[in-house]
């Protein structure tokens, strides 16, 4: 194990610690520590919502989401050497769940998937999910159970949702000027189309003063993917992956959080992995040049690990670009996803659980999404990969039928209402 | 090896057979042979364009390809029994090239791929790759080769890329209004929004005369995917997968045809997949009243075999939701996986391929696209996985750059400059 | 489909055909067909035992097996400038069943596994099982069911148990000086240690009169694997799988036979896979004087393809070198892997398989037997390990106990009794 | 992470510790620590040698490696509510090295291999490496490579060597028994037959007095596995496993140590996983009088997770049962499996590894080893495969022959001579 160059004490609150984070990005934001190339190190993550989220059978918690203050993440960690221009090369060493005992966070023994009412984010089926609901799951070594789901268990694809490096002055300014024109096209939206920098709540790690005033002002928001890598929940990004981000900034400024104990394609709940804290163990390398070398002008390229669990045998569902109401859309392959997914769980629901249960469960569990067909005017397929060993019963199509299990208390429920 | 209930002559011509199959969507079009639940039969299937494309070094074929006529789909195969309602269950017991001495059609030992013009028909990146390519390969058992992408090998996955039932009159009826409505919102459109009903080059197995004409006029055509299963061209419906189908239709009416030797997710280049004629091997079923029993309105469930090749080590791309010229967009996974593409693009040709050489690989070899993440607005990820394997040359990037490899004589190109 | 350069026709026995294989090995058996390197072809095989056993429910054919006839092998297939210390590279293209209609002959949409009865041949657990024993296996596309073994079906792993070059005249004399030298340790035991060269019921291809005698008297019998590759019984030597052979006669002199629809590790009944007929399609190639340059000095290398069924989910069993009566041995694996397979066998009972329904599944299925421990005296650690997948039924340990399972007809049984 | 149930302290021996363990079996020998059914807790175990083998370039620590004192086991864990004849469930949550900084003991970001001199164990293929030889290899995450093997890069499959139930009295009699008459046969061969009891070194827990003097006189040595599971080496007992244990002593007595970084199935060099000391996770339960239920009366049933490494192209490897000298053996798959190993390291050896690099490789690497035919009289075939992946540079055989590499300082080496 390597050490902790950026620890948190779980007693303590996010902006309580020894090194500050951030929940923006930012050029400004001081690296908190400097690493070497070569060398490996340990990185404390908390959980998105710094505890806001408990262990319980409500879904206020969800209801109120602060979502003003994600994501709580650790970092900037400044590499000696890197320069824009380059590409850092991550190595994921190890990733898991607080390695301490089971308490008050989630990620100590436990996490949750969250379904974010319209009104406070909302998420991928919001217009047929308008209110919160919330699955609290226990982690027993890789596998994860929940008493608000009953009848499934499966072995999490450990992996951070977010992690990138720090974006240039210019780079910034490009997101902000993108952003705040598709914003402009409809401002008052319910959930919004993007989201504008907000100085309330921003934590920027050790900045202060007015350096810290002018950069809240303009520091992006965390919930986007970006060229920065950023939050692309890419649910493989699991222990062995390497992963290569270009480089903005001198010293990269590499940042990490948003752990997900297990998370299916898409994040479809919005709050949708197994979100928890926990450590993530890193090992860095530069490749000098390496972004005008290998054609990269943005976004990150990775290789996932091999150790990834292993499923043989699927159950798929397909969609395409037609809107519930009927209306045909042009090559929407966003759209073909929601249709799978809904399909999903229409076809789960029969069995006896509740759609939300099911809508909850493909957030949480390692499905896979597929663009399967791009190209065939005007409907574009996608398709949902739902692996069949993680239900303890029989969950194939037959002649008799489904069989019918015991939905249990079911996923807690809150509305604005 | 089971009966042949659907025959094709590979000496003539599609609608000079025994038993002639059609290319347009009619609950009219008569079975053209009548199977019963638990039986199994081979059904011979035709190259899409009928042996238009030509295994030479010219693109003019497929700037030209009489788009008109597809897809040539053999059937519809009558089950007994089978009501409205009902679920089709459809193993498939095998799938491969046409099983003769070598020969001039696609799949007698080779198939191709191609990119179509804008003019006719485009594809997923047709704003950058705007005029038509082909690349032919070779099959040595189940591997891929061509002459006009050196370097690669890989392992087919063979599957059908089109397989479906026929749809209600009602249901037909649903497809023309909204596909109408969308192809009204901009009719000139080059390519076009969708495609109408077109009697030109219409077949429909054994109408005639005046049904004919009424059929001919209102018959869908195949090019999307839609409730009825039809053009969904998922890689993965390979030997040993089981698809459950809506019937709409007395008899349920399953046709299939357009048979690929090996396809990425997306089939990006239209014409993106290893194109062949060939064999499938189908087993059929009914599950009564199963539509309502599972849930199951519209769409196919399918359960995948598990005899796909596998791989271990993937090289991957992501890509978010701003177009190439800086405009932001709201959650569009479609354009963030033409992103994700054209990055693995972009990357390839560091190597020494072309761009075109680069698209079609990525339409023809069996990459995985997926969505990653369609809710952390205004960004979607989606990435593109490709098997490292597949090259005879090391292609992870290290800090002694890319090998230079031959692109040899590259991938015909026509245009109708 | 490449062209058939060895064919058979199933409607006429083994020696009575356009070109006659062997059953023996002998460097004096001239090549049926010559082909070149690179070259691609098709060769048809028979069932090992010419077509002896039969779709019933009778053992008799296996108590009566005619084992002096075996292995029915096609060739031997000169190779053009294949030189003695050369490495002949072999592609399997494609392996499969006879594609014709159903017959009366296994490998016409069924197979057998057999259990041989002590005094004709036995098999791995003889002392357990003296009588013989028979399961017909039907095949679905690659799936292989057995009304003789109700609850299981599983996907084939198609593939050759036996495939070799010729010997050279000294290696040949190696043979059967040191397996005569074994054999009369006990020349009298049953089953045998080992079979010597045995002129009854020889198959020699197109050698006759003296040069046939002479052949007869000496060549090597065709059950165990040996430096020339041979009988094998490789269970993952499939459709994508590339072998090294050595060559030890001048045109390499490579035959094939014995093809299994599947088969578990180490062939265990000795009639252990499903047997049947079918076709292979092979591609040949040379690497000069390989052998040296690779330190081949016998015995084949390979690599197995990439399509082999993926199963995830595994029940393992261990067993260690005790005999049944509790005796200590030292080191012994073979002992060990009898000990595993017994405790298989034991397990399976308690669902209500018979013992020999439970050992004709063991040698069917795509069990993999593994050396997990051959240091640690005077115990060795083998495993088998079984897919959980192929039974329709939960087959792991839990509190509620097995299921109990309807054994059906049982196996056909017969003994010399 | 549970709670740490018996700790060990890196800076202090063994025996010097606030709990000690064991490196004998005996009925006798008290639970150190007791669970309850459902718990899950960790154990720290320690480096079998108890430190002994240090991280430098010379072999004599593996040459007077001290034998007798092996292995440090943790435990005994007593479960409450055990009985005999009740099957132990041990689920394997985590395992990995000591989570500590680096530092002197192997698991501190290293471990090791060794081969054993003739003299002081030997190993699989003591005739031809007959001194002894040592690798260190370096952790970086789950991959592992070596300054004495360059080259190559491989994920370790973590896992515990040896884990099992203690014995009843009447076991540990049939064990001396049975082993003292293998021993009576040869009892002064090198190396031994097998291990007696041996008083000298005994660790036996809490156990004082005569009660100790009376237990090391008969408790059992722990290198071989048993039918209480033991030191079986069983490569895919990972995280995520299940296994099932039978009782045969009140509240089972559960003891584990000698964890391993890596292995290749068999274990060939004796000492030939990569060896370290670190943590376990475990969570028990029981199947009350599960023995007989499912027919077991000795030896472990296993459940293997799925997180093992992914590996889809492998270098095969096979071997027959006729000795290096050319005599023939009995279907003896032991000496088959030798001759297989002994064909892989003359190939590796062809790129310029030395025949003890590509031996301690083996040993240490995650290669299959496959009973492949054990009935095809009179000749065993053994196979044995590796991942292609694991090197850096092209190991097939291919007509350019193969590279030449590096080996660099080579393994170090030391005899008794």
């Amino acid at each position: 194990m390597p050490d902790v160059i950026f620890p948190l004490d779980s007693t303590r609150t996010f902006v309580d610690q020894e090194k500050v984070g951030h929940n923006r990005w930012h050029p400004d934001i001081p690296a908190a520590v400097t690493v070497t190339p070569g060398q490996s190190f340990r990185v404390d993550c908390r959980e998105w919502f710094d505890g806001a989220i408990r262990n319980d059978d409500s879904a206020d918690d969800i209801l109120n989401a602060p979502l003003n203050s994600v994501h709580t993440l650790s970092g900037p960690i400044g590499v000696e050497g890197a320069k824009p221009g380059d590409l850092l090369v991550v190595d994921i060493l190890d990733v898991g769940p607080i390695p301490l005992e089971e308490g008050p966070l989630a990620g100590q023994g436990w996490g949750y998937t969250g379904i974010f009412a319209t009104r406070n984010g909302g998420g991928f089926l919001t217009e047929q999910f308008p209110d919160a609901y919330k699955a609290v799951w226990d982690f027993t070594g890789q596998k994860a159970t929940s008493r608000h789901i009953p009848g499934v268990e499966f072995t999490g694809i450990v992996h951070p949702g977010l992690m990138g490096t720090a974006p240039s002055a210019g780079l910034l300014a490009t997101w902000n000027a993108r952003e705040g024109a598709l914003i402009a096209t409809d401002p008052d939206r319910v959930p919004p189309l993007a989201l504008a920098p907000e100085p309330e709540d921003a934590i920027l790690g050790s900045l202060t003063g007015d350096a810290f005033t002018t950069a809240a002002a303009e520091a992006a928001r965390t919930a986007p993917p970006r060229e920065n890598g950023g939050n692309q929940d890419i649910k493989n990004l699991t222990k062995g992956s390497r992963i290569f981000y270009p480089v903005f900034v001198d010293g990269a400024k590499l940042s990490v959080g948003d752990l997900h104990f297990s998370q299916g394609d898409g994040e479809i709940t919005f709050c949708g992995a197994i979100e928890m804290g926990g450590f993530i163990d890193l090992r860095v390398d530069i490749i000098p040049g390496g972004m005008e070398t290998y054609g990269v002008s943005e976004n990150a390229i990775f290789m996932p690990g091999n150790t990834d669990p292993q499923y043989s045998e699927w159950l798929a569902f397909s969609g395409t670009s037609v809107t519930l109401d009927g209306e045909q859309r042009y090559l929407d392959s966003h759209l073909a996803y929601q249709r799978a997914c809904l399909h999903a769980i229409d076809y789960l629901t029969t069995f006896g659980y509740s759609p939300e249960q099911a809508y909850l469960l493909l957030g949480a569990a390692p499905i896979e999404g597929r663009l399967s067909g791009v190209v065939d005017i005007p409907n574009a397929c996608a398709t949902v990969y739902i692996p069949t060993a993680i239900f303890d019963f029989p969950v194939s199509p037959s002649v008799s039928g489904p069989v019918t299990i015991d939905p249990g208390i079911g996923a807690p429920h809150s509305s604005f209402g």
